[in-house]
């Protein structure tokens, strides 16, 4: 079926709607419209409440501007954490995604994003001064730059490096490996040669 | 990424609301809500009443049941169209799909379901009393049943086939056959069979 002509105005709006999110189609966005539809105007109520209310009443993090309900996200307010360790992440999912490996116990810096020529995205457009501020600070022994192993991602880890570079502390970045459960066969060959370069010690399984 | 904990309440509400949705999983509704937080508020506040706004203001035809911003559909408005032959379909989007082909200048009677024992949909929770009324009323001389070629759409046709046979109507339905593209090699024998016994005189192409 294709959508030429709609019954109802209002029906090709909410469509529309849905179908100018990202991956949704509009014999997608149709079906998603006819579902809310079938359902009660009180869960559908919810449903736009729902959107409504998280663009206008949700903050970012005066410190790491990570997502937050409050001005101070949860992570920056946990006091078992240690606060002299900075994560470097380009965005929320890249905190979720860490924080869920239950591996990392310091602190997160969200730059909103990473140095992009052909996205015109520039250092003037990330979080990086309030974290060279953070650094001047003091207190901060090591930032961890946790940033995608992409063209992009290894400019803004330089840009990074010359901004932080002065200051006295640790600057690292993610172990790069073969992958937990890859075979070597199928490992591309720069990442093969960096895993065997940055070896380390073997520890037995206990 | 797993998604065990959220940094903000708000941003989890909106991605479970999402994720309700059929077919979207949590994954995609993460990333719907994310492009809609990126977006200005303007358009989050549009999007969020496109849908208020479908549930409470939209109607369904008087007459036959479909979609429509107004009491009566355009399409039962619509005196250009042969008001004495009503095509049955199960919803609106069956309408729609037989509006865009421009084969059908009638009107419609939308039932708003088929009669499935399984999901326990029976004939009184269907607009068929209307259809009989409709009928009745007279002026109707063809009814023609448009319903899936399904154990639940033989089941309501045979139905609807019981209720409007004493009066005194053509009851036509959908012509069954190969589907045009199709090869007669891949066609499954039903409808290999019944393409051969309702055979149609051939005609040469303009």
């Amino acid at each position: 079926m294709s959508f030429n002509e709609f019954p109802s105005k209002l029906l090709e709006n909410a469509v529309n709607e849905f179908a100018s999110l990202p991956g949704i189609g509009r014999k997608t966005a149709f079906r998603l419209v006819m579902n809310l539809l079938r359902r009660d105007s009180e869960e559908v109520k919810r449903f736009g409440e729902s959107i409504a209310k998280l663009h206008a009443e949700i903050h970012y993090c005066n410190i790491c501007h990570n997502i937050s309900d409050t001005e101070i996200c949860n992570i920056c307010t946990d006091k078992s954490r240690d606060n002299s360790i900075v994560c470097v992440v380009e965005n929320i999912q890249d905190v979720m995604a860490i924080e869920n490996t239950r591996q990392f116990k310091g602190l997160y810096h969200v730059l909103g994003g990473i140095i992009s020529t052909i996205d015109g995205i520039g250092p003037a457009d990330l979080k990086i001064d309030s974290l060279e501020d953070k650094v001047k600070g003091g207190g901060i022994t090591e930032v961890i730059f946790a940033l995608s192993t992409t063209m992009e991602g290894d400019t803004t880890n330089y840009y990074l490096y010359r901004r932080l570079n002065k200051y006295n502390i640790r600057l690292t970045t993610l172990a790069r490996g073969v992958a937990i459960g890859d075979e070597l066969e199928y490992t591309d060959e720069i990442t093969l040669g960096r895993s065997i370069t940055n070896r380390t010690p073997f520890i037995t399984p206990v």
